[in-house]
């Protein structure tokens, strides 16, 4: 109720400051008998973790994650799983100048006026560092998911600020710190220098993400509210700089006619996915794409108007070790943040339906 | 669980079918004490109901709503407010072609997939009907909200296919059939001349909404998961034929420099509103905006490649009475989204950090 | 959250009060494909109606119910399926002493000081009357458990102040007015000669009741604090003047040694009960063993003292309708909280862990 | 929805096995600018810990406790709050015989039955160590409701087996092993007796313990489903080995006659307490008064039939640490679970109604 946990029956509890001793999560709701170790979960914080380029933040964290329950000679118990991770490069004084001051477009403001108190260090709870539990439950759902439908995920950077991003193939994502589906050497080195300039300018920029679940069962998904898709958009809203959030055609349906939209149906399947694979709120067995807007973080070095919290007028210029595009990180979070959608509403269709089939 | 209740504690949980004998609601968590009426609710409904113009379905229901518990003596006195309404004009002989097959685009799929039993009569649950409940149960939002914080909250169609709405005022939203915040009458004929040349090409077409909620206080939503802009995507886009959710600069944030994109503060405020009125999660106390795409309707005339249960191939064409742009009617139940989700978090403030202060 | 919701799976959202236009609940999550009638319903709701012996208030309601949606030709849909009771028998003038001053023992006194607000007809909404509703939305979740699982519920009665009623077979329940499990005449006839005499003396009193499941799947009930047992628990000591709930053994288990208590295994079973069907909080297979403690009405014409709203001193006679023992149609209701409690954890086992076995 | 989250808006989620690395909880909705240490937390779980006394289990754990997260320069910030506790003395091999039995009376049997899979190394997950971070997290609630309300929380064990501890002082509790509220040393050394020779006897007892909360404001608990005695039956009964629960005059209702249950009220407040402090749900600003049943241990020495997990016949001897009387340490739990109920109805009020009045 107070914003920590995310899903119903497969659900994740996370805790944690970006400076604070640890971060990390409980999962409540894993079905029995998963084989499951730390080695199922590190590659995909591994991918989300800091410093592994040159643009993306400097901050040095293994982000070593440790199992401390649920698990039984190398099998999920149906009881919670604690992760825990911890912090090992909390540098706070980085932080120091930004205790009295607001950064503009960041959450600095609205925490101060919620609840009173904040703890600046990292920006506190508001660091994009709390989704490495999530990135980590989700390495559990999507085990999961595989083994029962073999549903598999993948998502990429198709947008860096003006920058088109072509999708080639998602053979390509691994191979260059942006997570760009594609081999285009040119267009990379063209995306390095980008962002070497922006780092140069003390500035940041935005980023789009898509995201698609491929082989997801047919009739997952709530009528009325709990729409998959409406899930979907929570999950991807609630990722740290998230403007908007699309579905197959997104906002393209609003030039479309029904004669165009609608996918047609034959004997052989759906004719077309400007559904992103979900009608009515419920997945239709096709593809689940998802597309994001992610803003550029709020957190820079070039000098901006702001207050303090006594209301006067102050410059404010950040230090300290920022992602100049929250959005280059952002891919393997929204892949986690999908997944855990999925899970919870393949747990909940059980419920009610029983077991679901296998995908279309 | 089952996703027919919205929200946490303002709870609204709805049932019906299109051409059930009724619709309505329950809401649970309403304050005692606030003055209550079924004419502070009808108006709205009013707003969204059928047959109000050419441009939208011609099934002629009054949606007359009866408040049946929860208020005495002219107030409510905390316990659950049930709203029915009783369905009128259900002709459910129209339907008869559309229950062995699926419409593409088109709910029927998903719906018999994920339950193995569909009531196709007028869509059944999947039906925009369904969001009458809410827009009543949003009334008393609304009067709550407006009473505490001076909160009020506005919608316009900005786009319908191709044709861009521009804003001029929330006072002329009410003065044609289109919820168009303008005056100038040779785009609303446009529009219409529009819709029309689409109604005889039994086709249909897509829209976007804006919708803007204003005097917010500041401290509402939670971090991390319920974050406000991740519960009103999940509002919005739980709406009927919803594909896209925008807040603020949405996704033209990916193109933005951080030294853009971020509003600056002065003691006199805000200086813009990239954000949309929400950092981090919580309100700042600026207007929240959130923009929305609507798909064309999925139920068309004009003839279409589906399959029936059978999985054999059929062509279909939908008769019966149907919204050509879906979208016409949606901006009364995006006002009505956001109500609810400030509502609920007005509430939730309360709880964890006392009554919240009024806006900005 | 505002507590008119019991049930996470399948949930009964419950609306009205004693005296209001309507009583009704909606109920969310029930398996698609259940055949369902109003006529499965109102057997259930006419053991608990009032008016049926001179033991019990002789407010007339026929307690016809309506089912208002969720069902298509006769079947489940798996959408929300609302129930409709109307009011129809209010003599609110009956009450009309009893709006400034609080009856000791009631709930009056805390409602008022709760909301500021109350609707003292027929105690509002804290009326025994609002067990329509969950006895009506029982009636399916036993319909659907016995289809599944075999499994039935019992009740009875066996205890009425200090007069002990033995247990002889379930047959006989429904062959007095007491929900006595006895066919002893004298032992009737001493039960009827106890209630005129107390009625006539203006005053009330209580009893105990027990419900029994039998044939339920071992493995309902989650670890640590969704406990089989504590669910139960609470739904018991929801029933309106419950004071006291036992599982199995229950009081006595404080007096028993570990080598009495704990029952033994045999290949062939359980040998004793002492459990009541739950270890660890989850059912074993065995009968699953509750009693629960009624306390004595608190709306009784014997002149008491108490105090109006402005704290003055007053003397309150209780006049209107009243059930002078509310244990003697407790039983169904106890019986319908137990079938409730038994759902809603058959639902949440398939979604974790699967299908249950059927019983032991 | 698995279970192991208490409370709704002061939420604690836990994790943890007996004999795994670690046991803790996440707390969720703690409101912001308590100030809050370990300090605060360490004397509640000293109190509840192993080994205090050779009447209890003499496993050695200091269950020293880190909090992790939610605490700033020593106040709480309104994010969750995690609690870690290491267990240090595990002895896993005193469990080796019963990895593939089930002890009678005990959760060994439906663990295995409901995941197919279960931790037998100290009972996993349903050992009574998992009441500890329970423990923790009420302190916790304590320390808010104390400083907001000045409510106070008390326990004490009022039966052992068959002998009764009368009621004298709650000073005596912690002055002797029993939190027996009493000075009586022939009567200490008479439980203590009983206990050294339940021991020898390789056997358990049961107890009954006595909770009471004071200075509770009034109006605190939601009408018809989550009534704060039901949420309290719900608490208590979920706490290991309990088989009973009391309010107020409990079960001594049944004989009682409405002119004698109910409390009259006086301009000088309640005659009495019967009600237990809670009317309709409601807390009415008097004591809450509640007692609970514990059912002896069932781990014990004394051989007993049993099956194996292929049904084959066997005689179970339970070796290892155990507690004789389970009832012993219950009585700083049962406080716990209380203080937790208190704390989430006393933020659902603030919710709905704005914050309460002190008590009555």
């Amino acid at each position: 109720m107070s914003g920590n946990t995310f899903g119903n029956l497969f659900s994740v509890t996370t805790f944690g400051e970006s400076h604070g001793p640890a971060i990390g999560c409980v999962i409540d709701g894993c079905p029995p008998g998963l084989e499951l170790s730390e080695s199922d979960i590190q590659p995909d914080l591994d991918r989300r973790k800091p410093g592994t380029s040159r643009h993306v933040t400097q901050r040095q964290e293994s982000d070593t994650v440790e199992i401390l329950s649920g698990v039984y000679q190398g099998k999920t118990t149906g009881t919670p799983i604690a992760l825990l991770i911890r912090n090992e490069d909390q540098r706070s004084k980085d932080y120091g100048n930004i205790t009295e001051t607001f950064r503009p477009g960041h959450a600095d403001y609205t925490y101060w006026h919620k609840y009173g108190i904040r703890d600046p260090r990292g920006g506190g709870r508001s660091s994009a560092r709390l989704t490495a539990p999530v990135v980590g439950a989700a390495a559990i759902a999507k085990k999961w998911l595989f083994q029962q439908y073999g549903t598999v995920f993948n998502g990429c950077m198709s947008q860096l600020g003006e920058i088109q991003i072509p999708f080639e193939s998602w053979d390509f994502v691994a191979q260059n710190p942006f997570f760009a589906a594609t081999e285009d050497t040119i267009l990379i080195t063209q995306l390095e220098e980008y962002m070497d300039a922006l780092r140069k300018d003390g500035d940041s920029i935005g980023a789009r993400i898509d995201v698609v679940a491929r082989n997801v069962p047919v009739g997952l998904g709530e009528p009325i509210y709990d729409k998959l898709d409406a899930e979907i958009a929570y999950a991807m809203m609630g990722i740290n700089a998230v403007k908007g959030v699309e579905i197959g055609a997104g906002f393209k349906s609003i030039a479309q006619r029904g004669s165009e939209h609608g996918d047609e149906l034959t004997p052989d399947g759906f004719v077309g996915n400007n559904s992103g694979g979900i009608l009515g709120g419920i997945s239709s067995g096709q593809d689940i794409t998802v597309s994001i807007a992610i803003k550029p973080t709020s957190s820079i070095r070039t000098p901006r108007r702001s207050i303090d919290k006594e209301g006067n007028p102050v410059v404010v210029e950040t230090f300290g070790r920022h992602d100049p595009c929250v959005g280059i990180r952002a891919t393997p979070i929204a892949e986690a943040m999908l997944a855990l959608v999925l899970m919870d509403h393949a747990l909940r269709h059980r419920a009610q339906c029983g077991d679901v089939k296998s995908s279309q």
